[in-house]
């Protein structure tokens, strides 16, 4: 649990098709007017952890950014361009004086957008931030969550991590004033489970992990770290259809995604999920599948 | 049809909360790197047309603005803020030069978003453009409509102009592919027509006015103002469920939006719509509705 001060952000501007990296003050305006990210929403992005001074996962994160990019028909993205950025705003965010000291962790994020109307020529940045206080409570406290049906239909062909959140943003507000802390969607026909609002949903039972299997699920990086860790370990990891009172059964049931990690659900709906003996051991599995 | 030189877009920042506003350059950065507009899509617009100098069928727009506004929770807009920076940037984009003169139309956008994530404060502004060169082509030619079935649903809670438009423009980008200029959404359960990429599809056979009615489809400023005109000059206006087929049948079928005013669709999917001899006289009455 960090206990440095609050850093600034360090935003590093890529050029979209290779050319160099620069910074860019967080304190000045980065995004024109006629950007399609402000526009409609028209981008991908991608957060990472970073830890130890590393973006953790990187591999995985790099493969569903250039899915996404394709999905959305944008140009494919010079990852080595990224994976320089990401380094040097990791490098800038830490700053010399940190060397040698166990680093806190950050969180990384990369957007990529179809850019400005009047060029044609795609935006890009990296930002580096310091972990959100609420995601640091949550890591600890664990949340309560609301299913609830998700009344959009994800596309199936575009199975992208697009900066069209406005919809589940209001659910989340919705959530809030009802005071629970996040959303599991479900499907509003068949009532399976989804996924959370920026999460992978995980169950845990005995030796078996579970995540829902279904359409309209975007694939988690942080499931997927989980799982091929856990399988050497001897569980038994498999995507399935999974109800609400299959979770609401489960001996423990996570929220796992890049920031946050894995945070525990301790109330789904109006059913109280009590610790389970292993809760150290699940999320011990989690951070070691990132390390690798 | 303008054929002056085009000119510089004007921006306004608007005070969400009814403050001073102030002139932008367009050629610098406007949007923080932290704006819910860029990370999530999380705020709302309209786009208005410019015309004799004014803004026009403001009442209509002022008023969808502000509920989508409340559709999202965001603090209600000063409307009166919202006029005074529409006035002073339609002014700065026309010049003094241009007084007494016919002037050309333009193009008005109100955006509306959550703000920064490190300030709390919503950001809002005015830009006022030349007319793009593909509409000025579209409304001269009209356009070739592709009808496909809108795989995601629009919440019913939400009825709002939303920033998220990433999905819309990934399926305008494939019907462009296919030779095709627009599409029609149709309900994917129903078939039934639901609305264009950003318009309103209306149905004109003899004296009736025809707009699809049901669930997802947001109201039209300028097929409201249209039907209120049509209404007075004798027309028999209505909403009411319509198929493709019912569209194909018509004597003329339209994509009715602010900028636009009036596109006539020339082909349905595979059948060509020909023009019908009273075009020139349904344009007018839209043109007419907008003059109120």
């Amino acid at each position: 649990m960090s206990l440095q001060p609050r850093k600034e952000p360090v935003i590093y501007v890529v050029e979209p098709f290779g050319g160099s990296v620069r910074r860019h003050m967080p304190s000045l305006p980065l995004v024109h007017w006629d950007d399609a990210a402000v526009t409609r929403g028209d981008g991908i992005f991608e957060s990472l952890l970073v830890r130890d001074g590393k973006a953790a996962n990187f591999r995985r994160h790099a493969e569903r950014f250039a899915q996404s990019a394709r999905a959305l028909g944008l140009p494919e993205p010079p990852m080595h361009k990224w994976e320089e950025a990401t380094q040097l705003a990791i490098a800038d965010f830490y700053g010399a004086a940190t060397s040698g000291q166990a680093l806190p962790e950050a969180k990384c994020t990369w957007t990529y957008t179809r850019g400005r109307a009047s060029t044609g020529v795609p935006s890009a940045w990296v930002v580096v931030q310091s972990i959100p206080e609420d995601v640091l409570k949550q890591r600890e406290n664990g949340v309560k969550v609301m299913s609830t049906p998700r009344l959009w239909q994800v596309a199936e062909e575009l199975p992208a991590k697009t900066l069209n959140y406005a919809a589940t943003m209001a659910t989340l507000r919705l959530a809030r004033e009802r005071g629970f802390d996040d959303v599991i969607f479900t499907d509003p026909e068949t009532g399976l489970v989804l996924e959370g609002a920026t999460s992978t949903v995980v169950a845990v039972k005995g030796s078996k992990i579970r995540t829902p299997a279904g359409k309209g699920i975007l694939p988690g990086t942080t499931q997927a770290a989980l799982f091929e860790h856990a399988t050497e370990q001897g569980f038994r990891c498999k995507a399935k259809e999974l109800t609400v009172e299959d979770l609401q059964g489960a001996d423990s049931v996570w929220l796992v995604s890049s920031v946050r990690t894995a945070v525990r659900v301790t109330r789904l709906d109006d059913v109280k999920l009590k610790a389970p003996g292993n809760a150290e051991e699940i999320r011990g599995l989690i951070d070691a599948s990132l390390a690798r």
